[in-house]
């Protein structure tokens, strides 16, 4: 490789070597000139996914009607196992496809609490995803538990020592974000699940925003249990079901709060009192969605084909090469850094600090630029390394450079974003 | 209209004077000599649904990506307005599509529970829906509550005497099915809301067998808060999400348990700490699935078309013809009517009890006829009025005639559906 120039050129160097190139053609596409950073929001659809879900309506739904649930019963399982293989490092039978993020926090909090009977501390940390800092607030209010926020930086996370000092033989449950969905800053999952442990608690792990993007090695690093979604990296569509995952020697001593039917032992015996079924089934609640879990699995199945290891090595390299651009272009302009600098410590998106954020945010969506904004003042740039080029970082940094410069976003008002 | 007959030519004369005959042809149809008697257990397809999600993902997800959040952020109450509007007898405002029906009968068993301090009885039929039964059942653990389990008749369902006499001053929720899942039978939601309210206890209603096949009056029974599912009658296709119903005057009162950011007010201020939005937005909880809130929208519209009240009528004129054949040709073969037979009492589908129920099911099915097995010896038959000939009544029910005379399911062995 050639050393970072800051010339288009060498943009285009590194996408001619790029081993994954091709994926990007594994895409819908309908604007080429569109340039788009948000996958760790939204991930675009897989022309295979939208093959396949039409295949699921019309033939699945359409045409063999209620006959389909004879296989559509294992779909949750099925994907869950797929994620478990090709990005979550988990042997078969601890991942499921349920819900949302939120309600498996609080299925996973609930019964985690329960199996450490005595102690009553949940920690997490005052920057965590807001719905993982609500859920426990809700579930701290409803059992009299005491909710300790670790002060995490707003650009590097969470440091060993912080959560060092706050653990304690109070502590039951220690619930962290792998990938800050902010900053982009990666923890070290074995080494803080390890800390955590050695305090005898549990740790529940969101990996929302590491999930595709880094590999992630649940079964490795000693995990309690974890939940994630799958429309960011995972690109299963807006909305679509997240998952949960629990360690196996863990599963027979917890007991989820939400008793319902896809829960129960013998399901269609429809007995008088409830029985979990064995294993991870007994996390499933309702009637699961059957189109989103579908995308799961060929989301799961398109990153399996380039490989958690390959991806991560091209993430690396455009994250790197992004910040490179903004050291070069845009610190002048008065952004800052506000993402790790050290590769290992960085998930697959990259977050700048300006003032002006916002405004800049709206003017790269007039230029065909789709990054996001995150308050206070974040411009959030994700280039997936499964579909974006290191042209486009070059093409989109330019943007932010010459809107910046120019103040091209002078006529943009201030206020806040509403995409998620 | 003509006395019933049972020579086939009756039903054609039924059907050449349904002026709901043009709605079969609103819905994707692969095989023309299928009969279809289980929409009460997954609705087919709507063409328009069929072609709505089609452009959902090639549109609106392809090629908008995230920037299609600037209005699916308000797709979930639209989705519920258009279902109180047309199907459930509910001003805007009170109901929400979120979640499955189990999440929402925890989140609003829940919070009813504390709206109603210092009662610590909850109240079900020992014959409802097994998921209702299991969530009540985890609740009242949870909360150191007693469940009561009213006796119901299986073919007739709850009597008002029987709930009478169950309740008392520490009565603080009643729980019961509009429409029972196994026999049909229909509960005067207004009486039995009333009789509840005086004992100063709440009601919540799963109204996931009637809605789209009864008129559901919620805001005139005074009802306190319902569920139901769109999977059915609403044909919003497998695992589409469920709705909730809070009475506007009660929503202040109650704060669910599942704090989450969809929940949250000024969600994307992301702000320390969880101050629950106005209204029914307080009930959602995580990232919304996009996909069957708009197959919710898509279903609503094509009932709110045909008309419930016409939609009722056909429906009562298909199930009592069905209930005169099953007279007149299977009473002699072994099977009794597991249904109500009164009209008004009864729901959009009939079971019928004979002991080979389940291989007669089986049978069917070989035969083209999709009815359904519920446990123990019911055979489940949904006519559905918006897409049901009285003509496939007549074929399905010669077949059931044949196929029990003949014996011809002798060769299946007795096992089990799980057909759901």
């Amino acid at each position: 490789m050639t050393t970072f120039s800051a010339d288009r050129s060498y943009a285009e160097s590194l996408d001619a070597a790029d081993p994954l190139a091709a994926f990007r053609d594994r895409f819908v596409r309908h604007d080429p000139e569109l340039i788009y950073l948000d996958g760790n929001s939204l991930g675009p659809l897989p022309a295979r996914t939208q093959a396949r879900i039409a295949g699921v309506i019309d033939r699945e739904w359409g045409e063999d009607l209620v006959r389909s649930w004879g296989h559509w019963m294992s779909t949750p399982r099925q994907a869950g196992d797929m994620l478990a293989e090709h990005l979550l490092g988990s042997a078969p039978g601890q991942v499921l496809v349920c819900d949302s993020v939120t309600v498996n926090l609080y299925k996973l909090a609930w019964s985690m609490l329960d199996a450490r009977q005595g102690r009553d501390v949940i920690i997490t940390d005052d920057d965590n995803f807001p719905t993982d800092r609500y859920v426990l607030e809700g579930i701290a209010a409803q059992r009299g538990c005491e909710l300790r926020l670790l002060p995490a930086d707003m650009d590097e996370g969470v440091s060993a020592e912080v959560l060092a000092e706050a653990l304690d033989d109070r502590t039951a449950l220690v619930s962290l974000s792998h990938v800050a969905y902010r900053s982009g800053a990666l923890a070290d999952m074995a080494a803080l699940t390890d800390l955590v442990h050695r305090s005898g608690a549990l740790t529940l792990w969101d990996l929302s925003h590491s999930v595709g993007a880094v590999p992630v090695e649940l079964d490795a690093s000693g995990a309690d249990a974890a939940v994630g979604c799958t429309y960011k990296y995972v690109n299963a569509g807006p909305g679509a079901p997240a998952f949960l995952y629990v360690r196996e020697d863990l599963l027979p001593q917890l007991r989820q709060p939400i008793w319902g039917w896809f829960g129960q032992q013998n399901q269609f015996e429809m007995g008088p009192r409830y029985h979990p079924a064995a294993g991870i089934d007994a996390f499933a609640t309702g009637t699961p969605q059957i189109i989103g879990a579908v995308a799961v699995e060929e989301g799961a199945r398109l990153l399996g084909e380039a490989g958690l290891d390959r991806l991560r090595a091209k993430s690396i390299q455009l994250t790197s090469y992004l910040i490179s651009l903004a050291d070069e272009w845009l610190a002048p302009l008065g952004f800052a850094l506000a993402s790790p600098r050290a590769d290992a410590r960085r998930g697959g998106h990259v977050s700048l600090r300006h003032p002006d954020a916002w405004r800049i945010s709206q003017a790269l969506l007039r230029a065909k630029v789709i990054g996001d904004y995150r308050t206070p003042d974040r411009l959030r740039l994700g280039p997936a390394a499964l579909y974006v080029r290191f042209t486009d970082v070059w093409d989109a940094m330019q943007q932010v450079r010459e809107i910046t410069a120019e103040k091209s976003y002078a006529d943009i008002p201030a206020e806040q974003s509403r995409v998620t």
